[in-house]
């Protein structure tokens, strides 16, 4: 049993894993009961879950010395695994609503894991109303990210009701190659380098990191004011530092709904998110008396894995956006979000393969350098909030005859991004999920809201729909904590 | 808002937290719902919970540096106490047993708490089958020790059925006195000192423990083989480092049975619990090949709290008794214990007032020492589980209209500890709970049976049942996890 070390990227994860950042990234999907299931249905699922006892990576992988994670991060096969541990079937009380959900995920989400064991969790949820349940799968970031996550998900579903009794996620695990992509290997001895400097001279550290900011602003000449630089958005309460205990809420839409609006608007979907999402924060933080003066930004990660690769790991570049959240008007500021989006990415599409890498490594070093070195929340921020759409399943899958109805991320935060906001697209439908820190932003459910009624508004001034006499209707589902 | 600095044996409970060893005791209680419940009572219940916004000492009480818990323990008032964190609304997956209770406390009491908050939790817990549900309570042991929860907990009751609304825990709090008696105060300071010597330099304190353990053994001389002496008993793998997961499982049992089979066998209550202990154990660790040679010992925490003293503090002394696990014969092993428990609790009753204070001292100076060095599990056991048998209420009591049935406490392990068995009276019951460790006791339930099929026995060798023909009978309720 030989110690793998792990590689830097996935090994800063393990860094910057603190009580209040704990770094691990979930999956929730919705299900419903097949029409003609009998009462012991979901008692059956479980037992067969339980009874598959084979572990793939990354499911068998345990730190080799957990007390030691942050300076030496290695994996070790597991010899033995509780799987009583790491599945869990658990239940909502009455009346089994979104609410209801949406309180137990914020739970199991602000759980800390058991660094003693591979660091997986996959929660079976009974008691959701109308006839569903629920799956809620969580693992660290330095075993998977987000969109590898629900990927690993997928592959315990088939597009066939008819198939049952797939294998569960921990028997399958990332696939046929374990190898992961975290970008060429000058930028992995790089960070290894920037990550050790960061520990061992934190006293220095802010000065590394401003002056590695003042690098990337010289480096991208702004030539238009909608040309969103990193570290250049204000200070807000979304870039305080985070407490330990989360918030989950969820919406969802159709998406051919989406469509038709950014078609109308003659934007992108991304765009629209966007708008929705820029929307609903200028108008939670007029409430609570809290908008900056100048206009937020949002870190939009784009995913640079190639298409053809069926690999779990982190390979992700970013464009920062303007979310122009000082303009009133709605139109005015998704067609202002829209002209900033545009240019961050004929810019970073202008750049060759290798130059892309790059390119992420000047972006992302100082970010990741700041909480390397802990002072997240403390330095201006690299963005304002993190704003993520991610591809999903364009089909129906099932789970043993059960259609999966949503499927949403549950995202990680940091010192200094107190929201993340990420949706995914699945079989005609676009799913958000928000996750939020538990203190900095106390009726988080409310942003939820808004950015349905934000698309209400959309639909209405581009007369998709007419107009509403009398204050806007109210749209998407909500569940939240 | 002024910091106040905690006495140092609650500090100690703030010394030895770790991620392995949350020192947070709990307590579990079950009701069943009025016979003429509406649906809608649970609901109406928790709402009633929930809009008390009152917090007494300890309950408004956080830390003032959580970062610095062991070096600086001192309380302060949370300036805002955010409820919905700390009351919790849960529900038990079908079919809703003994078995699912188990498991969700097992998790419950596994998960550590948030040190930025004040350090206590209520749940309460729907889907219990046969028309009940459950109150879970955790605390944090600088607050409040075990009996000291369930009397918070109690408080919140009522003998009258047709008693509703009583302020919840939180609204009351510990009572009129905040002090708390934690040994005269040359204990307090000598003990200071220890823990400081014992932090400052802990390569020397695996020989100061020695020596005290040394002083403690020369200074009780021992008489008879049955006095067991501190750290005399036999390693075993109850004695092991605990990891940080747990196990709880319960029984409960007729007190009148229980007293009729003292009575028969010319023992204490008290003697019977030990026995039927010494015999599930000795089962036990036969069937897993690991039973000692010599015979466990068991720590029983003797309570020293005047019966005027309605106070919540720590205040016990310790008797060692000699399981006599080596025994074979029933019988004969539960009159060896009472004849170790005789002596043991004589030579603490010849001492005055003051003496027991020393004697505690001296007693339990060196297992402190062992925890606050992080020795434990390392060296020979001061005992080998402690084993202790709280009074409780005598009467019936109701939350709301619902009868509270049982009442079971949920322990704290440390290393070196990886059991806790602790009984509790209540309205002609005995109730047990098993605390263990996930990874030491992998079949803990197993105890818990074996406990009821021992109690079986000892009826039956004692005459008062006609022995049976094939076989033990299984008695009492289980749950376990």
């Amino acid at each position: 049993m030989r110690a793998k070390t792990l590689k830097p990227l996935d090994a800063a994860w393990l860094y910057v894993d603190t009580a209040d950042t704990p770094m691990q990234v979930g999956c929730l999907a919705i299900f419903s009961l097949p029409p003609d299931a009998p009462d012991s249905f979901l008692r059956e699922l479980f037992a067969h879950l339980r009874s598959v006892e084979r572990f793939a990576p990354p499911f068998n992988l345990k730190l080799a010395a957990p007390r030691l994670k942050a300076v030496m991060p290695a994996w070790v096969e597991a010899p033995r695994i509780d799987l009583d541990y790491h599945l869990r079937h658990s239940a909502l009380p009455a009346p089994g609503g979104e609410r209801e959900l949406g309180v137990l995920i914020s739970r199991l989400h602000s759980h800390p894991m058991d660094f003693n064991r591979p660091l997986w969790e996959v929660h079976v949820i009974e008691g959701l109303e109308n006839d569903r349940f629920a799956l809620y799968m969580k693992m660290h970031h330095s075993l998977v990210d987000g969109v590898g996550g629900m990927r690993m998900l997928q592959r315990m579903l088939s597009p066939d009701p008819a198939e049952e009794n797939l294998p569960p996620p921990w028997a399958v695990g990332s696939g046929a190659r374990r190898e992961r992509t975290s970008g060429p290997r000058g930028f992995d001895a790089q960070l290894r380098k920037l990550a050790e400097t960061a520990r061992q001279q934190a006293q220095i550290a802010p000065a590394v990191a401003r002056a590695l900011g003042r690098v990337v602003r010289e480096s991208v000449r702004r030539t238009d004011y909608q040309e969103a630089l990193p570290f250049d958005g204000p200070r807000s309460v979304l870039n305080a530092k985070v407490s330990a205990q989360r918030r989950f809420a969820t919406q969802h839409y159709d998406l051919e709904r989406v469509r038709k609006i950014a078609a109308a608007a003659e934007v992108t979907v991304n765009d629209i998110f966007l708008g929705i999402c820029a929307t609903a924060l200028r108008r939670y933080l007029l409430e609570i008396n809290a908008l900056p003066d100048r206009s937020l930004t949002a870190g939009v990660p784009v995913s640079v894995r190639p298409a053809d690769d069926q690999n779990a790991g982190n390979a992700i570049s970013f464009i920062i956006a303007n979310l122009n959240t000082t303009v009133a008007d709605p139109l005015e500021r998704l067609r202002a979000i829209h002209h900033s989006t545009a240019m961050a990415k004929e810019h970073l599409q202008a750049l060759p393969k290798a130059g892309i890498d790059s390119y992420t490594m000047i972006f992302m070093a100082p970010f990741i350098l700041q909480l390397l070195a802990g002072l997240g929340g403390r330095l201006r921020p690299m963005f304002n909030v993190t704003i993520s759409n991610v591809p999903g399943p364009k089909n129906s899958l099932y789970f043993n005859g059960a259609r999966m109805e949503q499927i949403y991320p549950v995202s990680l935060l940091s010192h200094g991004q107190a929201l993340n906001i990420t949706s995914v697209s699945y079989d005609g439908q676009f799913n958000i999920g928000f996750t939020g820190c538990r203190d900095a932003l106390p009726s988080m459910q409310r942003l939820a809201v808004y950015t349905g009624e934000a698309l209400d508004e959309l639909e209405q001034v581009l007369g998709l729909v007419p107009a509403k006499a009398g204050g806007r209707k109210k749209t998407g589902t909500r569940k939240a904590a």
